[in-house]
Order: C-alpha cells, then structure tokens, then sequence
C-alpha cells in the first residue's frame, strides 16, 4: 500500500533519471514530501478536501499563474540564444494567452465566476512564491531562475501521476478528478519532462559543482513555499 | 486615553504633512492599523511579549536587513542622478557595514550567538516581504521601489513615536525599552523623515495622478506583509 | 519638391496626433531629423545606396531584431496588467518566430546565407543602440522602455511613409522596392500606430509631466542611436 | 626594445597567473592587443597625444565613471552573500563619492570647469560600453557583470604599467604624467589585482567549463568597446 507516509521514491517519475533535477530533488527530500504528499494534495487525491479550499486554492492559483507568466517573459529576456527565446516565448504565450483562460472556465464550472478572480487579493503564500522565484530570476542568471520554476512545474506532474498509482486515490465520483486527469496526463506530462530536460540543457552551459549549494538552495526554498501554497489552500488563508 | 483601538490619527507624525507618505498611508488606513498598532507592537511596547517571540523577530529582522540593503543597491544602481545616486549608496553603506553589525551585537546581549543567526532559514513572512520589494523595484522603477520600502523605513518611527506617547507603555523594566527608545530616537527618526521626504522629490520627478493607483496598491501590499512579519514573531512562525 | 533639407513636418503623420510621441519628437527635432533623413535613407529611396552597405545593414538588422525581442520579453515581465502582458507577448512571439525568419528569407534573396548572419559580430553601432534600450528598460520601468524602443518601431513607418510622398524617390526598379514597400504598408503602419497609441495609455497610468525630461531625454538618446546604425550601415562599419 | 608592435605577453601582469583573467584575456589576444596598445595610450605614454583628445577622453571619462558606480550598484544587489555585497558597495562609494570628485578636480586642472563636465552629452562609445556591461549584468548574473567590467578595471593598470616599462615612454614634462603615475601607482594596482582575484573567487562559485564561451564573448565584448572608447577619445567623437 502506498501510504501518504511511506518513503518517498529516490527519484522523480519524470525527467532525465540523472538529470539536475533529481539531484536538486534528492537534496531537499524532506521539503520536497512535504510538498508532494501534503494534505491539500492527498485530500483532493481522496475526494475529501473541502471544495471551498479547491475554490479557494482555484482563485490564487489564477493570479499565481499570471506571476509564472511573468517568470516565462524574464526567461526570454534572459536566454542566451534565439532557440531558447523561442522556447520561453512559447510558455509564456500558453499561458497568458491559452492557460489563464481555460482556468477561468474550470473556475466557471466550480462556481466561481470571472469578477470573483479578478477581485480577489493575493494571498501571502501566493505573493511569497512568486517574487521568490521572479527576485531570484532578476537577482540571478537563466538557470537560477528555471530551477526555482521548476517544484512547480516539474512537482505537479510527479504529484498527480504518484497520487493516480495510489490505491488510496478515488478517481471515480472525485469532484477533483478532472485536476488528477489533466497533470497525470500525456500532455502536462509532456511540459514536466521538457522543463527537466531543459535544466541539463541549461546546467551544461551555465553550470558547475560550484553553483550546486546555492541552486539547491532556491530549488529547496521554492519547493518550502509550494508547499505553504498548499496550506494557504486547505486554511482559506488570505 | 490612547488605547489600541483609539481611532488611527489621519496623518503620520513623520514626513511632510500633504506629502506623498500621507497619502498612500490615508488609502490604506484598515491595513496600517492593523500594522501599526499589531499585538506584537502593543506587547513589546507593554513589555508583555514572550522574549522568544523577540528573539525570533530579533533573528529574523537580521535577515530582512540583508535583503533590505540589496534594495538599497537596486535603488542606487535605479536612481535617475548622481545625487539620488550618493543617497541611496549611503543608506546601502550604512545598513551593510553599521547596522547589521550593530545588530549582531544586540542580538548577543540577547543571548543570540551570531552563528545561530548566520544558520536561521528565512521564515515565510521574512521571505514574502523582502521578495516583494525588490521585485517591484526590479519590474518598476526607484518609485515603485521607494514606495514598497516606506512602510518600514517610515512605520516604525511611527509605531515607536505612537507608542512612547502612550500611557499604557511601560518603559522602566521594560525588556524592549532599547528597540522603543531607538526607533522613537531623533536619529532615526531624521532617517524616517528623510525617506518621507524622498518619496515626493521622486514623485515630483517620476510621478503624476495616474500612478496612485499602483503606487497605493504597492504601499498596501508592503503594509499587509509587515503586519504578517509582526505576526511571525508573535507565532515563533518560520 | 520635399527635398531632403526642406523642414521637417511637425507632426509625424504616424500615430494620434496630440499625443505622447508627437511630444517627444517636437523635442528632439534635429536629431529625427538626422535620423529620418538620413543619407542611407535618403539614397535607399532614390535607390544609389551601395548593395554592400544595404546587405551590412541587413545583416545587422537581423542581430538588431533579437535585441529586440528581448526588449518586448522585457516589456512582458514589466506590464502592469494581463492585457499589456499579451501585447507586449504577441509583439515578442511575432519578432522571435516570423519576423527572424521573415529576414533570413529576405536575405537569402540578397544573397546572403544564413550561416553568414549568425556568424556576424554585431557592430558597436548595433550594441550601442540596442543595449540602451534594453537597459534604460531594466533601470526604469515600462513607459521608459517603450519609450525607447519608439524611435525604431514607429520612425520606420514614418520615414517609409515620407519616402513614399518624396518625388525624389524611385520606386520602379529600385532594388530596395520591397523595403519602402514593406515598411510604409498597411500592416506596418498599423504596428506603428499600435505603438504610438500605447505610449499615451501608458503614460496616463505611469506618466506625469514630471516625467517628461527623462522621457525626452530617453527618446532623443535612442533617436541619435538610429541615426548611427543608419551610418553604420553606410559605412559597413564593424 | 619594447616597441607598439610587439609581441603581446602571454600574460597580464596583474592578477594571478593562473586565474580567469588569464584565460579571458588570452581568449581575446588581437583585441586586447588593439585596445591596450591603441594609439590614443601610445601617444598619451610618449607625450603626444593632442591636448584636445584627452580633454574630451576626461570629459567622457566622467560620464563612464557614473555608470561605472551604477554597475557596482547592480554587482551589490546580484552579491549570493554579506561579503560580497561589502566588496561591491565598497567600490560603488569609492566611486560615487570619492573618484567622481577626484575627476572633477583633475579636470579643472586641465581647464574644464565643472559645469563642462555636467552638461556633455554622452557620446556613443561611452553609451555603447557602458550599457553594454549594465545590460550583461542585468540579462546574466553577478559574473557575466565582473567579466564585463574586468577589460576597463584590470586592463587600465596593464595598460599603465605596461607603458611606464616602454622606453619609448617619456615620463618628464609629459603632460599625462600624472595619469601614467596614478594608474600605475600600487593603490591602482592593488585595486586592480583584487578585481582580478575576485573574479576567481565568482568562477569557483558560479562557474564551469560550459560557461566559458559566454564569458568569453562578453569579455571580448567589452575589450573592443574599450578600444573604441580610447578612439573616440582620439577622434573626439560624439
């Protein structure tokens, strides 16, 4: 059985199998099952988290994605040739242009309606990862910027394809099924593994043994603040 | 009497009686009371506060500092002239040689080894409120950045100046008389006054009627996230 | 008969015709002039440009390009709402994927391989001008980038346009027909009133007309810069 | 007999022998051959370089310091930790206090009164070199920025100690003698040595074999601005 509290696996279903990101990972294992395995998620993985928290997480995950909108702009200034503009370009473009609107239909169909979002203040959690992330891209280079991207982008597929293997997880009448569905799914699947793949890709030209302590530094800090954007969802906090 | 609930006066008693401070402090009134008269504030000004809520605060408030003076260093490398140039590299000088320093050694007769202090990870709150600052200065201009840094600069010289003149504080055999006597001190509330003051200059210079709205919302934003550093030291919260 | 030193029309014909870039043009009207009326502009349109400075200039303006698509993925990080956010991505996304190779096509008709373009150093005159954009940008905050990058983006339309009014100018069987053709088209001269129209919507929420001197300043920087990538290109300048 | 066209040395005599300067300068041997050895040095080292030529070279020099501080301003808030952000604000008061004074009293001994001084607008090659270095600090990370300002602080105590060694220099009734002196002098030397050793101390953190390229790219970038800013100097430019 795959308990919320058995071990966490060495490494992440996603990605190069010895690629930086499983040794960012590896590095911060603790935080890193905080977030993954945190109540929010095995909550929603069971079908009892309160929908008022989803609602809740819903509205600050918006405003949240418009900050990682704005962390995809920075990538593109910062990037060191034309392919690698292109492909910050290309995130950034989905989703400001496609993603923040499939959000506000999902958020439609729980109820929530577009006014609602545009209103709602950022809550702290919200405002704390994400300047954490856009500060160290503008303090740091390309690469410190796509690893402090990277327990979100990366987390969310490992999160939802270990809760999808999980007996514990009920997909059948889950209100939450559709969240489970798309980040275990091929596609998100497809942008997790790209986002790792493009951390070697970026190490191999940017990095060194040198820059491990403090890459591990931001991944785990990033990760810390991932997980209290859980938190904030399961308090309704503001 | 002056009781924490007594109504909030309209202006600050430091800065320009019409300046720009007054105005983006009018446009949040319900947030900067809630920052200026927090219970963390209210009990070390009655000298009731757990010392290890001060000693948390204390460690934590070392860390801001660190982030505080890359403000600064953001905001020399973002000044429109030699002048605001010599300005902000004086305050950058002055926190990075005097004040952490100074610091240090208050932390010690707090019984805070500095290595205990070099060791402490950023607390959530800490991490928030630092991170927002300077990427509003990063993505906006010195305005933007001088804006989000008056709520502390300028606050605590009102918080410390509000509560010296309040009867319920206690200020013999009060355990945080040093922190209320300085920050109510002539010298730093000539640095409070002077920011103030900086803010219209800059204004003058960079600002105009369409600007408040941004502007107010940078200046509620900063507020909130201090009232939740307060908030921090109170919980011991990381 | 529009010869080439017969004055300048006070307003560009670009753009609304009370607005901020009209401002900031009347102010720096000797240094658009230089610009506008450039030789290489000038012999551009009568076609006796020499074939090798136009090719030098290609080449250039190819590594000009990707300056400038870094400077609207700047644009995107520093918006102030979702909207700019998708302007300033669609104007980014549209240099950075058809316009690069839009101008790889365009010089393979001149004969130039696109091995050759990417082999190119950028000349000093390329550096100057797209460095100052993209670091007046990073200093201050949007209206300062988009202010700078105006010289360019709507300059090109308007000397286009004026080229095209000129009787001096040589359509038929001039190499550089496609050039003159392209630029003082419909869908160029949309781009540029697109820009010009965005600077007043910017400048009402970030403006002031304590802005103006810096923004002047800004403009006829970046207008005297043009000017020199027009001579560099006369002079096949490294 | 030392002549202009001599072999470059292999090594820089400043900084350690083994250390990324080395390799940086080696790099880019034809370039920094055509900067340190330009002809505007030749003739300041042998007496002949037209009074005017250095005149406006100072005058711009001025102009080159205040970015120069901006770009420490920039190097203090990039700093990973306190040490570093000392160093930086170290150099950035140097200059912005101490050097800019100094300048303008050298001037008003070579007969430029301040207000001279104030009122030159930038020429090209200080806006091309200086924003270049700004913008790779901004784009990249702390050590893109030092690698881009090491051609200007290590190069001009080579260049000076270089010349004091030249036979061909004539020290006595030269008129930039006291330029010769002053940047050969061991305060300069000693200045320039720690830059060059802090750029060791940066790699070790921040780099890698795969960084090279890049690194290498921005210093010769930064070398043939430098070269152009002493021809400026010679041509008097705008």
């Amino acid at each position: 059985m795959n308990a919320p509290d058995a071990a966490l696996p060495a490494r992440s279903p996603v990605g190069p199998p010895d690629g930086l990101l499983q040794r960012l990972r590896a590095a911060c294992l603790p935080e890193w099952h905080a977030y993954s395995r945190h109540a929010f998620v095995l909550r929603l993985a069971d079908g009892t988290l309160p929908q008022e928290s989803f609602r809740h997480y819903l509205i600050q995950d918006y405003l949240f994605l418009v900050q990682f909108a704005r962390a995809y702009a920075l990538a593109a200034y910062k990037a060191d040739d034309v392919e690698d503009m292109r492909q910050a370009t290309r995130s950034l473009a989905k989703i400001i242009d496609a993603e923040t609107s499939l959000h506000v239909r999902f958020c439609a169909r729980w109820g929530i309606p577009e006014r609602d979002i545009l209103a709602a203040p950022e809550a702290t959690a919200t405002m704390a990862y994400t300047r954490y992330v856009l500060e160290r891209g503008a303090a740091g280079d390309i690469l410190d910027l796509l690893v402090a991207l990277a327990p979100c982008v990366v987390g969310y597929a490992e999160i939802a394809l270990e809760r999808m293997a999980d007996p514990a997880t009920r997909v059948e009448g889950n209100p939450y099924r559709e969240w489970l569905e798309m980040y275990s799914g091929p596609d998100y699947v497809a942008v997790a593994t790209d986002a790792a793949t493009a951390l070697d890709r970026h190490f191999a030209r940017r990095g060194g043994p040198g820059r491990m302590p403090a890459l591990e530094a931001t991944f785990r800090g990033a990760t810390r603040l991932e997980a209290q954007f859980w938190q904030m969802g399961l308090d309704r906090a503001t």
